[in-house]
């Protein structure tokens, strides 16, 4: 053990495990995630090389080896429980995407969700035991988030009942489903239905693409690998051109909408039941921007204790990194971002299953609510998640750059959420729109109830611009209460203006569309002051359950940096808009960061640590627990393919015969 | 040609030719590179595979192969003009960067500065003839910035006459140097120099590290790759371990610094002598940073002119992705950075040229200020580079995340600009150093010129917080002489809140190092703040020697968008420091770059045209020249390593057995 890691352990003033408890939800979850864990940790079927030295081919290979392993290990030790499933996997596989990906997470659930019992009996089974193996495919290379705009056509054929697919364009080629390039024999294609005629928009269809036994692609069948891509490297992304393809009319998933023998379209009851399934999986990518930040932070704040470098103090020893204030300026709020995400996502699990709750009893009122909350969250947390797990790389140095210290993976496998799932930018102007019509709502006299209350006229005009001289100053720069409420009056005043704004441009005699386009940065600004609100709101209400007072020291602590760098950050926005804080507090507020971040200096480590993310897991050297960083580079690089051999045969190939030559 | 960048192109008020000109210097500077590009473009011999379709091993070799030819066809041709050395290199290339960078870029340099005449002939001519490849070790594992802490010894044997190199520790094995892996076999080696139980600090040795005609590692030597990294995957960075490695005293770099046979030390007579290189590449890296930008906002340009998605108005086809207000937004003031940056870098040369030629006059006065210039814009333009690339490849949707875009490759190419030669931070506080020296200096009644002539106090004065009554509002949001005030204001303030933090800091009996270290984050501020303000000045400044209307006009409207868009993003500073800004303003220039953004509009294409980067140069699927983008990126997916075969030997070894398992 690195004796300066052993120190900073010995300063931590808190008990590292009863966060640990916090963060997992409870002892009890603390002790099955580390038994699961280890399930792996101590199996030799698990053994693998490490990615890094591997070609691309050769990195497919070994995770298709692994998934099938997985799946055989999970079936053996009855597994079941998606949590417990999240955490053998993410052991088994550090988070890494891989190719069965889509067809546990996608295929399956579709099936279950959309296939009638006479095509669970076809597909379910088979698919569960690997026969059929399935892939969603749904983007095309022309089209990802305006789903009206695909282009692919399934058209029935009375004559024979059997739906005809194409791919008429180059533009409507499937493009970028996981497992789709070379795993998949199945693929569930969403594609426009035309019966008798008549377009009725997207359904999905189960179309074999290749050989159930040769694996072959099957004719019409244009399928293959979209090619290397900043990460995903285990993953075949797949493209898939379907021409004149013909699957029986039973292929077509009817438990809700559906197409009968002689062509005539039976619409689907609802069109809400999709709602749910894209709000969990946003849901998913707040704790997944949580996990990512929480992994990166880690590495850079460990290494930041071992790694000596330049002078504070001329004559004395380097000292550690850590104890340069621009150091603690770029990790510790970014620590405390990955606390308040972690907060954030244990808030929308539990919330996504109370009003999955009240659906089934038939209560939809709080869906739309939930809805904006995700997709305005999964955009907030992913898009500051992907700049901070950068700043974490950059703060460690060169030897941030090798692929060695696990940050560049961290950062491409976890960058694609900014983009799947909903693009972020619409994502932050869809919870726009719930806010703008929220405002109306209030507007309009009716009272708001849930997280967008404080859109609620009284409060709005509470907060109205007023002369300077006029307010008293209110704010308490070390309440978070009172912070609390700075953040959501500027978010109510922010909605106020980007609503203003369409109403100006509307007087303009624009349309109600270009009104809106018009006011675009207006609409993502006010989004994203309401969801940071909203962080700031659960963290500081997650305090509230922390029952020992050494960990609530300290997580209140990060909480106030968290709120505090907020302002300074953003400080235009409170200066400006809601006038609420005024000039001499931001000058307070930064000194009082400088202090908390002297504050945090001793528990840094210890705060990482309690994210208890095994070495194994992290799978960096500079990120290690022992902190032994530079033995183990060595030792790393040794490994590197480039050294198998002492001279390359590039020296004899080219660089000996050029001497000749010059 | 695509239809709609066609149009694009029919709607720019400009002629793009000319802009051409004035990014590039002059038409004939235009005519020779593109001549010297052509040379290129036409060779057989520089037909290559797709880097992404080679595993990391061929792509080492493409890149010898590849480096050896360009040098054979660079003396060949006779070019020798370093920029123009630069756009044939960067057209073989595509500014990826090789193995032989080290000996082109450092060795033969170093030589030439610091070589006897004696040492000249013994290695300047193998070098040159490539019999000996050498390359720059300085970094080691545990220390990168601080050169004084390396711990790399060269010990004088007086019995001998030999030095004895010694790596003590795992931490001083030297780390990174590109080409060290497998490629040199010769290495500059920084070292402290020991002699007659002295150490004298750093000094420069040659050491040969494998045998000219085996290549293999000389005895002593533990030398080899440091394994894969973010990008740079066609350069072996390397390590070096040195066990008692002996090498003649004439080995020791002696044109200033010497040690005499009885191993007697002699001082070099100037210790300023290294300065310049260092200003040099930090110049470059300031060019650099408006190539990345350029290019990668070409590629989100015109991509996002040819891409349709959603839309505006229901019913009508889906709109170009450029009409879009929050991707002109997240586009154009990037755009506007890269001109920016592009005539920053631009002037960076000529004013390095220019005092380099005082210096060689013996006057040195201007070298700090451009010592100190030179270090914080390398920071404040690499930092915004690598964040605008990743803005642009987020903004292309999915397809920017695939390799076939190019924006993986010009990020992880570009980002180490933040970390090597001088880490960001560490620069920003360099610059910070002369900043608050130059402040102190005018507080003291010193009349100081040049760039931070505003610090005098008279200037300060003028700006110090005043009630807001007080102050007349005075500055014209669309006059960009007084918006350059503004940022010159905000820098003076910025300056003297981070020298006032200090001396608090040392009223509380802090030491001066403390102090210090305890401002850092205020420092980091003003230097920002300083350079910023630098970028603005310099891009008004380019205004004036524009000819042409049209392009005045177009190039006018780019600055002022930069110039305004950087007053929104850093408001807080505008309103809370100087308070030259109010808030009514603020409110004023959102309006105004929502104006701007739909003025640039039909010239954005135009505006990218004009960077004139060639195809083959961009490399990208997505910037292509005529716009067809699908087409391309169907046939270079199919392409792909993983395409070679139809079915994966994976599925023989594991999935179809998995069948019979489960």
């Amino acid at each position: 053990m690195n004796p300066d890691i052993v120190k900073e352990r010995k300063n931590a003033t808190f008990d590292v495990e009863k966060l640990t408890f916090i963060l997992d939800g409870g002892p009890e979850k603390t002790r099955r995630r580390r038994e699961i864990e280890s399930l792996v940790f101590s199996d030799p079927d698990f053994k693998e090389e490490d990615p890094n030295f591997l070609s691309r081919s050769e990195r497919y290979d070994q995770a298709v080896r692994k998934s099938a392993q997985m799946i055989l290990k999970l079936r053996e030790y009855g597994i079941a429980d998606p949590e417990e499933i999240y955490h053998y996997k993410s052991m088994v596989k550090g988070n890494i995407p891989e190719p069965l990906d889509l067809h546990l997470g996608m295929f399956l659930p579709t099936l279950l969700n959309q296939a009638t019992p006479e095509q669970m009996d076809r597909f379910f089974m088979p698919a569960w035991t690997l026969k059929i193996i399935g892939t969603y495919a749904q983007t095309e290379m022309g089209h990802g988030t305006h789903l009206r705009g695909l282009e692919t056509t399934a058209t029935y054929d009375p004559a024979t009942q059997e739906f005809v697919l194409n791919s008429p364009t180059v533009s409507s080629i499937k493009w970028w489903p996981g497992g789709l390039g070379k795993t998949s024999n199945h693929a569930i294609v969403l594609a426009q239905l035309y019966t008798l005629g008549n377009c009725h928009g997207l359904h999905a269809f189960i179309v074999p693409i290749r050989d159930m036994n040769t694996h072959l692609p099957l004719p019409g069948i244009v399928v293959g690998d979209i090619g290397p891509k900043f990460g995903f490297n285990e993953v075949d992304n797949g493209f898939l051109k379907l021409e004149n393809v013909r699957i029986p009319r039973e292929n077509m998933l009817m438990k809700y909408a559906k197409v009968e023998p002689d062509g005539t379209y039976v619409k689907p009851p609802s069109t809400k039941l999709t709602y749910g399934t894209m709000v969990f999986i946003r849901s998913m990518i707040v704790a997944e921007s949580a996990r990512a930040l929480a992994k990166s932070s880690t590495i850079a704040i460990r290494y930041s204790a071992v790694r000596h470098q330049s002078e504070i103090r001329p004559g004395e020893p380097e000292p550690q990194i850590l104890d340069y204030q621009t150091q603690q300026y770029k990790l510790f709020p970014l620590l405390a971002t990955a606390y308040a995400f972690t907060f954030v996502g244990q808030y929308m699990r539990q919330t996504y299953h109370r009003i999955t709750e009240d659906i089934n009893q038939g209560d939809f009122s709080e869906m739309p609510e939930l809805h904006a909350l995700s997709a305005g969250l999964k955009a907030f947390t992913s898009w500051e998640a992907t700049s901070a797990i950068e700043v974490c790389r950059m703060s460690c140095g060169g030897h941030g750059y090798s692929r060695s210290s696990a940050l560049p993976d961290i950062y491409v496998e976890f960058t694609p959420t900014c983009t799947y799932e909903g693009e972020n930018t619409v994502m932050m102007l869809q919870t726009a729109r719930y806010l703008v019509k929220s405002y109306k709502q209030a507007k309009a006299g009716q009272q708001l109830s849930g997280i967008v209350s404080y859109l609620n006229e009284a409060d709005v005009r509470r907060v109205q611009p007023q002369p300077v001289a006029a307010r008293p100053t209110v704010v308490d720069i070390n309440d978070l209460t009172s912070l609390t409420e700075v953040y959501k009056l500027r978010a109510a005043i922010l909605v106020e203006l980007a609503a203003k704004s369409i109403q100006q441009e509307l007087q303009r005699r624009k349309s109600q569309e270009d009104a809106w386009n018009n006011s675009a940065i207006d609409l993502v600004r006010a989004s994203n002051a309401h969801c940071h609100y909203v962080v700031v709101k659960l963290f500081t209400d997650k305090l509230g359950e922390v029952a020992d007072t050494a960990v609530h020291s300290v997580l209140s602590t990060l909480a106030l940096l968290y709120t505090l760098y907020g302002i300074t950050k953003n400080s235009g926005d409170f200066l400006q808009v809601s006038k609420i804080i005024i000039v001499p507090q931001v000058m307070q507020i930064s000194s009082r960061i400088k202090e908390l971040l002297a504050q945090l200096r001793p528990n840094a480590v210890a705060l990482a640590d309690a994210f208890d993310i095994h070495d194994k897991k992290l799978n960096s050297v500079l990120g290690r627990y022992d902190g032994n960083v530079y033995e183990h580079m060595f030792e790393w690089a040794r490994k590197s393919p480039l050294n198998a051999t002492e001279v390359h045969e590039s020296f004899h190939k080219y660089l000996k015969p050029l001497r000749s030559k010059l």
